[in-house]
């Protein structure tokens, strides 16, 4: 367990869906007063938007011009945390309880100029320890950020998890709580898989693989922060009592990696599409210049497979992708192929899905990739592409067989340790 | 006419409805992007919330607690401007114009503390004269502001109106055009004077007796800073072409005066209460401090009426107020007469009116109070209460009565002069 350090503050953000209407906002704020009264006073909120409000405001901004500067996408989007925000200011304020809203340039979260995906560079946190001297409980606002040039900038979908972890680094707080509308984080989503646990305790490791192989819970940027820093993050219930199994994430005790369980998690991911560019000539810097053409673009590439054989002067190289980014993927590789005269061919398999197994344990079981393979297999699931590191191993499968895999995986690795 | 100078730049102001949706939004920005490629591209518009945002805003946070701190009501409000004035410079954008969106802190505002009602104290133009250079259209938000401690104000109801005018005046600008829903100032309510007239030109005194008396078109404060400040205010109808008659309100030229129409409008509130101090004792310092009470409470009084007679011991004061203030204001004078003992009683009568004329002829031209008299008595009209100023007479008469006084007087007074 983590140890409640009662000199140091800890942070709690709630996320859209705990600040979704009027009543949960006002729900929240009774939690954080008995918290106030009960005598922890060092407390920051950190809210998200009311949900649905930011698809609200994308919507506005799309729809009056979709190729605007991110600048004013930022503006437009930021207004639904200084809502929010204040909002809470107002609830905690009706409970008897001091506190006081800041927006990004109000704290100074200073982050990078990169409008839409910005990343945290500082936060001053001297207006925070004069609140709490002051016996007041500081709101800030999740998502949002300010540059150097007082510009307001944003951190990307799920950048109020982030905000919050930043946050709790910058504060050296014993731990960071998201609250949100689940539990906590489980052995694989409860919707498919009926026997699922929640994980009490996680490793910063298997939290990050799960979190970027599709577990919906954290956002994986959120989870890198708190691993670098040795932050605890508590993923908990926003609307269940303290006494309600929660997931911690921490670092791993050295001791106890001998006893990790081999599978930690196994988690789905619907979203994939595989891309296979064909017929490429065997030549030096040839894929190197193919993903560079990609990432240009601001496309992510997940699996990348690519098996040479020696007897050929051709070869071809596969790569899955999100679906969001299929089409403009295709377009650039196949532009690029005629640019250069290569001769190659892009083919495109969508309809696919990743299925993955988590565990700090499989480092020291071998043995693992082998079972995971069969147990697929046996439920006459064909493998597309695979693709390990020392902690995962993920399959790409047909789409509609993601759910099955998931169960029968569950039932192999975890159901049976129950 | 004021005369257009080309080397100073002009403000224009969009109000909620001229920016209500993103169509709306979308053919302001066709009328900025023709004006910009017609070679005028020193403007700084400032633009309200979308009509509607800020009654839903003041809702969500009136909701969560009607009695919360005003600080956190400013950065609830301010978020509709937020909104607003990023998608106007998004639409620019997409009509090929180079813009950028100025919240109050970024192109620094700053006003007083006080949260909700904040006065406009300094702006920094510096910023805007380096986006003319580069050739930008900078879209400033209206309405808020922030103070010396970067806490987000908001200026009051009308408040854009108000930071287009201390803008204009901050950048010696040629003039400040208001875009609005209507065509201009009319010398009476059209809706209930059917023969109303649009005013081409009007000056300051005028417009301000009419914006303080119920005429909606302008606030009262934005009028008085214009006057202050000699800055000519153009009120039009956005959706109208150029050509489209409009009100010039500005200083009237001495020779003007003599030549001025006795009455330029006639003006109708009806949202009036008389409350009537009853048995007051006479001794010194009575009547202001009653007002002194009053006026701590924030409460605006319109007309006071007290005329005491030598042969009594106790004497009577009245004085209007608007029906919002009405039950807040009873409570405090009953309070106030308990305490010290006054043996004195309030009356309340609602159901009032106020009808008003005004014109800078009248100044030269007496007996224009006994024909506002006469006329309303011919209609069977009993007034309760008279005002009077060196340009404008006001009566308190009953709510019925309201609309047929407009339309008798605006017969009288400005309709056999067309």
């Amino acid at each position: 367990m983590y140890h409640l350090k009662h000199d140091r503050p800890i942070v709690q953000k709630y996320g859209g869906t705990s600040v979704g209407t009027l009543e949960r906002i006002d729900a929240v704020a009774v939690r954080v007063a008995e918290q106030y009264r009960s005598g922890y006073q060092k407390i920051a909120i950190v809210v998200s938007a009311m949900s649905g409000e930011t698809n609200r405001l994308v919507d506005l901004v799309s729809g009056i011009n979709p190729r605007t500067s991110l600048r004013n996408y930022d503006m437009v989007v930021a207004a639904g945390e200084q809502v929010s925000v204040a909002l809470m200011a107002a609830a905690l304020e009706k409970h008897g309880v001091p506190s006081r809203a800041f927006l990004g340039y109000q704290l100074g979260v200073v982050t990078d100029n990169f409008h839409a995906k910005a990343r945290i560079e500082s936060i001053e946190c001297a207006k925070l320890y004069k609140c709490w001297e002051d016996g007041i409980i500081p709101v800030v606002a999740g998502f949002q950020g300010v540059t150097g040039d007082l510009e307001i900038t944003t951190l990307g979908r799920g950048g109020s998890d982030t905000s919050a972890v930043a946050l709790a680094v910058a504060l050296q707080a014993s731990f960071c709580e998201i609250n949100t509308d689940v539990d906590g984080v489980y052995t694989a989503d409860p919707r498919i898989v009926s026997d699922a646990r929640l994980v009490e305790q996680m490793d910063f490791e298997v939290a990050l693989e799960m979190a970027s192989l599709g577990s919906k819970v954290l956002h994986s940027r959120c989870v890198e922060l708190g691993a670098k820093y040795q932050m605890p993050i508590v993923v908990r219930n926003t609307f269940k009592p303290n006494s309600q199994p929660r997931t911690i994430i921490m670092s791993s005790n050295p001791d106890r990696k001998l006893e990790a369980p081999i599978v930690s998690g196994v988690t789905l991911d619907k979203n994939v599409v595989r891309i296979t560019l064909h017929n490429l000539p065997v030549r030096g810097g040839i894929i190197g210049s193919a993903f560079e053409v990609i990432a240009a673009a601001g496309v992510n590439v997940d699996i990348i497979v690519h098996n040479r054989s020696h007897d050929s002067d051709r070869m071809r190289v596969g790569f899955t992708v999100g679906t969001t980014d299929l089409s403009r993927t295709k377009e650039l590789l196949e532009k690029w192929t005629l640019e250069k005269k290569l001769g190659a061919y892009v083919e495109v398999e969508d309809g696919l899905s990743k299925i993955s197994v988590v565990g700090l344990g499989m480092q020291s079981h071998p043995g693992v990739a082998s079972r995971v393979f069969s147990v697929l297999e046996n439920e006459g699931i064909a493998l597309h592409m695979i693709s390990t590191s020392e902690i995962k191993i993920s399959c790409v499968i047909g789409e509609k067989e993601g759910e099955s895999a998931a169960r029968a995986l569950h039932k192999e690795f975890i159901a049976h340790d129950a």
